[in-house]
């Protein structure tokens, strides 16, 4: 899905019910910066995402955790952590995070 | 996998082996119209499919509930149960159920 | 845990940070009597109990749904969704379900 | 749950719904003897229960495998895989696996 | 992603950070011809992959397994068990695991 | 498992065969002190537990965060993390969280 159409669908999403839009709220109270800073907290979504399995959130929270301040060399280590909790079947995710890097990048 | 073509692999699924006949008759078993009503059973499989973040299973049963006479405003309550019960790492999944109703009812 | 201790964790979860307050109003939302009656929203929680695997969630929303008025009957259905949807490793978690079952309906 | 317990909560299951009874006779018909020994079938469970973290399964497969011929150093070897696939959230599984080979070869 | 595109990531991944590089050698390692057959671990991957599914990883062992010797009625026995393991949500799986051995085998 | 029986299996384990050793020390590799410092990536491990619905792992987690100096507030975020991506079924793991914290703090 690209950005766009995310936006369209997101909008639709909490028009249709405000249980969405409190999700959403309460989603980002628990991912803002606070006692833990916000990069760390990217850092951890992409590990997350990483041993869940799931493209999408992957690339997302890439870009957030670098637009939240952390370095390339960061997002390695987040990435790191993902493949050695969720094993050998996280390689799919793995290279998927890292071909994001490198578009991101330049690599 | 569009619908042809997943008719002919599930054609060849069952031409192989018998166990994929059989285990196809014991899901049909498990979800028909019971004491249940086919109609939850079916909404119950769109919630299960976001907390398994299975796109096509969520379309599917996201149609099928359809023909069970389930309303659009259920298919948002079943949508809601599987985030909150999976969580954040569901959004993308929730996206695609609500691309899919968009589709689906022309909202 | 038994249903004291859990109390008393619960307080102190909601007391250390308002977030878990709110976590459980917007659960409490999505799982509220509406459009899908209380009943049917408990025993979705059953089904995706087993396939989540998860014991306590299991008792919980067994008990939950005979409070909203599910029989014994419409709760083996939901185990039997759970089942099939999850698959064999769910095996000693639908074990568990029917010893909830056989002790709270004192089979 | 011990193995008369497990044996009473099988026969109320069967007794309940005849869903249960074909479940158990397709989930035998996918693991019995066939072109894959049932050795080596075993062997691949102790591996999927090792992923999917799930104690009791790990425990009836370790036992199933060495009755049909596996010996220690197979089961090593499916733990390994296991372990390998599934990352270090598997750890306390791991070591649950090596408790009952202890036990159950005594080590 | 084909397998160019997969080759460039897994060299940049490596270049990036030793733990690739011992990730892949730990892994070749758990995988390796042992007291159990490097057939019957691909197999089992096979099995692994649709319980967890990961559509590439599908395809990779499908392959894998094939060119360490297994039979095509192999590969089906080592879908049945991770579809009886896994359940109904890993139907769009096992289809994909079907399409690969249709193309692979020319079925 | 109590402590002296953690250490005597993973003994044996690493005694059985040196894979155990070397995922141990990859692991170690994956979670030391690093450009992301070892107190933030114990308290990504914190939340990887929930998500991940590990008991044994969360108390472990929760311990080497504080022994790498995280407070009880910055634990109670990682808590937050992973239960805002987890969702509702990680209830009873976030139970086990608090009562942990509860017991290792003397709240």
């Amino acid at each position: 899905m690209n950005k766009d159409d995310r936006k369209t669908i997101m909008n639709l999403m909490r028009e249709s019910d405000s249980f969405f839009k409190e999700f959403g709220l309460l989603d980002d109270k628990a991912f803002e910066e606070n006692i833990i800073p916000k990069k760390y907290k990217e850092l951890t979504m992409v590990a997350i995402s990483i041993v869940e399995k799931c493209e999408e959130c992957i690339q997302y929270h890439l870009e957030e955790s670098n637009k939240a301040g952390a370095l390339k060399e960061e997002i390695i280590e987040a990435i790191k952590m993902g493949m050695m909790a969720g094993g050998s079947v996280t390689y799919p995710y793995v290279r998927h995070a890292f071909r994001c890097l490198k578009e991101y990048f330049q690599l």
